[in-house]
């Protein structure tokens, strides 16, 4: 195990403050597993012993104290909320299953918006913002949309000290605000198409939550556009997942599989959802980002009409799409080891970090000054560097620190660095001896290329593990029977499938697994479906998700 | 009158969407005063003619209408209003008092967001995101703040379907549950000073709305701050109101007076609130940007404590800061026009438009490639530009439509000027012939080095207009009945003052007029109080105000 003098995280053991536990009945109390306020610290503290969870609550009681990362192999949910406290990605809100993105964690997400953000408006798309409050009755207009959504909506009754006549719904997503609005600004064939996207907090009453993965509140974008025929929309469906592809292999180094969602398992108001679906450490699948063609589902519900160039009253044709925080959460899941979190260069808030390393105090001044031109050289050429150069903690302690924290270039300098002109250099992906490298020249040329030229390849290298990894993971089956092995053994199922929703569910109820999707890139040949054996068009993928 | 051809906008004369209204008892309607989602809406209509009021609604049924913007000196409000929807900035959400801030409008808020972040983060902040709920027992810990927000909360009480345990404030602000945060981070002195901020929305429940001056639901940024001392805060809470005065100054090109706030008008939870305060067009003062030192109000009411280096336990010291989307609201409010918007270039979603001129078919070709090269030219240049090269409007139409839009520079191009290598360039700022320059070389370097000192020019000239304005209504009292007199002319008055709490709520109910600040800038000089004839340390400034 690795550990760390990290200061405490009491609260992410501690129950939501006392203020609000007050106030909830005993009955209430009662009914909840556990008065952690997130439900999953439930299957956390399942899977580990009493006196391990016991051990953590002591020590969270001190200031400072001896922090572990639960190793991945052992317990990756434990793990993964190690991770997410440790490296101060995020923190527990007080209300049940709501999340503080922290500095750290939320700079990572900065690195999504800023790639996105410059894709979707070369594309048409312009940012704008519509209010989170939706009256009540526009979520019963959509008839399958009311029937995803009406479960976990968040409802405002009272403002400004008075009962509301309408509830207000707390925007679970927009189409039918999008909608509303959308009838106003679109009268012609010269109004469309119309591509717009905002930047929003939505929110869904989630009862299982999990930091990123699943939170009551969470930030992401929406982007939704009208056009004049479905064809175009179709393409505008699929350029959009198309990005939120390439994002993923290019930016975040994760190999999602791209594709089409099974009927029961398309958003609900779409006509198709195409997603790009991640597999996480665990094996277990994450919908990482989805495109709806929504065909004129919501046009009809709401009366989004235009006229044509023949005159003709049309309704139009939707998209919509979204990538979330939960992209974070993919992110962590996707590369992180037993020492912490590991990230890729493109995404990463810090690429390099320098550790000066002195013992005497006549060393202290060269090595520093040695340490700071070394980050100004890297800055200056638009890499994002970071000096650690506190005197309150050793080398080793910092090494492990900004590891566990996935910086994935270390430089360290010493006196007799100093003395050569030249640094050594950790890649955080290659541990221990292996992944440095001595005697760099401090030449700023030189270093300026070394370390450009490294910060690639470890963004290469981690796409090509992560690709290794799902690829040793995916099972070719043509019975249902390999199905059940394959997930049984925790690994995801390809093979044909043409049967029906009924089956469907049935994989469901009696493997865990659902249809993460119809992957674009199909296999040649003929098919059989492998629970009837009646011929099939497409394989599907099958995998317990999150 | 200015006359556009414009697509219709219905919706701003129609009440909320019929699905809310039908919600709504009889009783509800007989309490409010007109059925228009904007409480201002009636102060619009009462002061214009029934008629004229009519007449817009018989406009806005058809699709293209002949649409009018109020002239400004005629009716403030409804001009403010045009401008709104003409300028496609904002349009109303179904809610009462929530508006969609459409992209041209978004756009504003984006330039606004890009140079604050990055000042921001210059002076050491970093960005995170706290949830929007907020337990309401966390209102109740810091006595005046809740008195200042109790009335004008949104509350949710049903989650999942299920009526909660405790009801759930959208936030209004965030201090409580940052510090419920900052208790769990901060230990000792070495985690100060903590210095965040985050782009976020908030909800008030206002009962006067106005587009982007004061909604239900708005935008902005609020920064968060605890240092080990008094002076550290203080210099923090100046620090911040120094920033919001330079970025007024130099980037919106508005004049802001800034100074500190009486101890009535000071923020709910604060010791003492600095403001920048804006003139608008009509005179009245718009508060467009405070920053708090707080203290250790909530620090207190929270136990946010520090333990310092010796080893002593003490509360922090805090401040917090805000800049929202009223901000927009005071762009168009200063700079405006008969004609329409006028933007500051430096915040300016187009800066330059690009109108070319045709009449004959074998003339289409030849303008529109020059014009093409003209824009590829300045856009090269970081010049934000935009092409209007469509033919289904004439070029005079579209002269006045980036007018009303408030394009600060227009080229023209036709095929005269094709012939001679040359463009017109009109400025948004001088109307008519005065502002219009013929005969400017293509030649990309002289162009483009025309076309930046002209946005300079520009952008200078609105901030001395602006000045000029200010100045010119600001007067100097040393009585009440100066005061009175000042005020009752719609001007700003400017007086010492060292009189009562009781004394300044007078002057509120009997003249309209608020202390809007103790400006930094004071006159030198002995003073006596206008009210009481004291000895007065400083002058205040009193204005009505949004």
């Amino acid at each position: 195990m690795l550990s760390l003098r990290l200061t405490s995280f009491t609260h992410l053991f501690s129950p939501p403050s006392s203020a609000v536990i007050s106030r909830r009945s005993p009955a209430i109390l009662r009914r909840r597993h556990h008065p952690l306020p997130w439900s999953l610290a439930a299957s956390f503290s399942a899977q580990s012993s009493a006196a391990e969870t016991q051990d953590r609550v002591e020590n969270s009681k001190n200031r400072v104290t001896e922090r572990v990362i639960t190793p991945r192999s052992q317990d990756f949910n434990a793990w993964y909320l190690d991770i997410i406290a440790n490296a101060e990605l995020a923190d527990y809100g007080p209300v049940r299953g709501t999340m503080v993105i922290r500095p750290y964690g939320y700079a990572i997400w900065e690195a999504i918006q800023e790639y996105l953000n410059v894709k979707f408006k070369e594309t048409g798309h312009s940012n704008m913002y519509f209010p989170q409050f939706i009256p009540y009755s526009f979520i019963e207009k959509e008839a399958s949309h009311v029937e995803g959504f009406s479960p976990e909506l968040a409802l405002v009754t009272i403002g400004g000290g008075k009962e509301l006549e309408e509830k207000l719904v707390v925007r679970p997503t927009s189409e039918t605000i999008v909608n509303h609005m959308f009838t106003q600004w679109i009268h012609s064939y010269r109004d469309l198409p119309l591509m717009i996207n905002q930047w929003a907090n939505v929110t869904r009453w989630e009862m299982r939550t999990k930091p990123f993965v699943r939170t009551l509140e969470f930030l992401w974008q929406e982007g939704h556009t009208a056009h004049a025929t479905l064809e175009e929309a179709e393409k505008e469906a699929i350029q959009m997942i198309d990005i939120y592809t390439r994002f993923a292999y290019e930016q975040a180094a994760i190999p999602v599989i791209t594709g089409r969602k099974s009927k029961v398992e398309t958003f609900a108001g779409a006509c198709k959802t195409y997603t790009i679906e991640a597999m996480m450490g665990d094996k277990k699948a994450l919908q990482a980002g989805t495109s709806h063609n929504l065909g004129q589902n919501f046009a009809r519900a709401f009366g989004t009409q235009f006229t044509d160039e023949n005159g003709l009253r049309e309704y139009v044709w939707q998209t919509s799409w979204a990538i979330s925080t939960r992209f974070v959460g993919g992110i962590i899941m996707t590369h992180g080891d037993d020492a912490g979190l590991m990230l890729p260069p493109k995404i990463a808030p810090i690429q390099v970090v320098i550790v000066p390393i002195w013992k005497k105090d006549d060393e202290k001044e060269a090595v520093l000054n040695a340490a700071s031109s070394v980050k100004d050289v890297l800055q200056r050429s638009g890499i994002k560097v970071k000096l650690d150069d506190s005197d309150q903690r050793t080398p080793g302690w910092k090494f492990n620190f900004w590891e566990m924290k996935g910086v994935p270039l270390r430089i360290e300098i010493g006196p007799r660095d100093v003395a050569s002109g030249s640094v050594v250099i950790s890649r955080r992906d290659i541990p221990g001896k292996q992944g440095k490298v001595f005697g760099i020249s401090m030449e700023p040329l030189n270093l300026e290329a070394y370390v450009k030229d490294k910060l690639d390849e470890i963004q290469s290298s981690l796409l090509e593990r992560a690709i290794a990894f799902r690829d040793s993971n995916i099972v070719d089956v043509s019975t249902y029977d390999d199905l059940k092995a394959a997930i049984s053994q925790g690994k995801w199922a390809r093979g044909p499938w043409s049967a029906s929703d009924e089956d469907e569910l049935t994989v469901k109820e009696e493997t865990g697994a659902t249809i993460r999707c119809f992957p674009f890139e199909q296999p040649q040949g003929v098919k059989r479906c492998l629970m009837t054996c009646n011929p099939a068009e497409e394989v599907a993928i099958f995998a317990k998700s999150y």
